[in-house]
């Protein structure tokens, strides 16, 4: 909280600088728009009950005798031996209850803030509104973490930040230029979202395997109304 | 290089981004625009032969006795024990030839690629076309390093990485978001440049230490036509 009582608002561009914020008391929001993020929210709205985020493809085999379903990528592709991989498509199917996922980025940003973070939130442009409805009724600090790519900055994450930053705006007090940076950006490109995404180093890297349907997918905005929180380690919807 | 046989130009948002890219027989780009690589440029255009770029106070104090001025900051003030602090004008004093200069960021940031990169060259606006024109001239790779604030991003830094950038379209083959996110805010934001940066957290951090002259100073574009670049542990303008 600050001095004119709001609750603050930040932004992280990369997992990595998380560990310059203290994280204690706030709700860390995670968003790794292509495509891990978007899986999750995918998942959650359309039949699958848990999502267990773990950091290693050893962590999520772990999980297999259980009952769960392998889900994940390693630079893109799906890891071999896993059930599925990193498609929204495939994470709503009807059939599948519990997955256990393991990604490059997003799962990695997760095991980031987990342990200090009072609430870890998945968010997407899926669902935008309802993160936004969700922050706001929370009263708490609130820390953005975009997952990027290998520690690095991405396009699509920053530019979802930038999003969720301006639904926020007014309710939260703005801390630090990462999110002049993103909002900035995001009002500039958001009528072509879908076309300057096309030229980021994300869409290119993934649209060489073949999944650009997959990407248009995570573009679409508000289309579940679902917020994915983390209990222990397991992802739930937040209950109405 | 790459396919279309033209240098690439990447952007680091952040020193710490750097670890992850291999500047092997490239040339990094060091901005810090609030105030480090300013003070470097005016001071180098205005007189000042050897600027000696160090780590901590007490490497600079180890210059004093080989007739050094001791310059810089940490967290925006003066050190204490040092001639100068980090104020472009005290860096433009006629009687000065050589400074060592130690702050929060843009030396730090130095010292982050000085033993990996092939050239190490100072930026600012003060001298944006005299980079602009030098870089263009070498073919060979390019990394522009933002100082940032801390190990997290600044808004400063990272748009005038995209005015370098959009100033080197066309001569580079861009790589990474990093260049989509910076050109994009620059040219939304350059006719506001100031009023824009006015918001930023390190120019209200130096507000509250008087500067605020400073940092109309360092927004002037092609004040200054000299290239600092590092020769060993000294910066000197390029020889013509």
């Amino acid at each position: 909280m600050n001095e004119n009582k709001k609750p603050t608002l930040e932004i992280c561009l990369t997992p990595d600088a998380v560990s310059f914020i203290d994280l204690t008391g706030k709700i860390a929001v995670i968003v790794d728009i292509f495509r891990a993020t978007s899986c999750m929210v995918a998942g959650l709205a359309s039949g699958v009950t848990h999502v267990v985020p773990v950091a290693s493809v050893e962590d999520a085999l772990s999980y297999k005798s259980e009952g769960y379903v392998t889900a994940g990528e390693r630079n893109g592709e799906k890891v071999e031996g896993f059930d599925i991989g990193n498609s929204p498509f495939e994470h709503m199917e009807q059939e599948f209850k519990k997955i256990v996922m393991t990604t490059t980025n997003g799962t990695q940003a997760i095991e980031a803030v987990k342990n200090t973070a009072e609430q870890v939130v998945i968010a997407a442009f899926l669902n935008l509104k309802a993160v936004t409805s969700y922050l706001k009724s929370q009263n708490k600090d609130v820390v953005i973490v975009c997952a990027g790519w290998k520690s690095r900055f991405n396009a699509e994450d920053s530019l979802f930040a930038g999003a969720l930053a301006l639904k926020l705006k007014g309710d939260f007090w703005w801390e630090g230029d990462e999110i002049l940076f993103s909002t900035h950006s995001y009002s500039s490109v958001k009528n072509n979202l879908s076309k300057i995404l096309k030229h980021s180093s994300h869409y290119k890297r993934l649209k060489e395997h073949g999944v650009e349907n997959d990407m248009d997918f995570c573009l679409e905005i508000d289309k579940f109304k679902n917020v994915p929180i983390l209990k222990g380690n397991i992802l739930e919807n937040l209950a109405k």
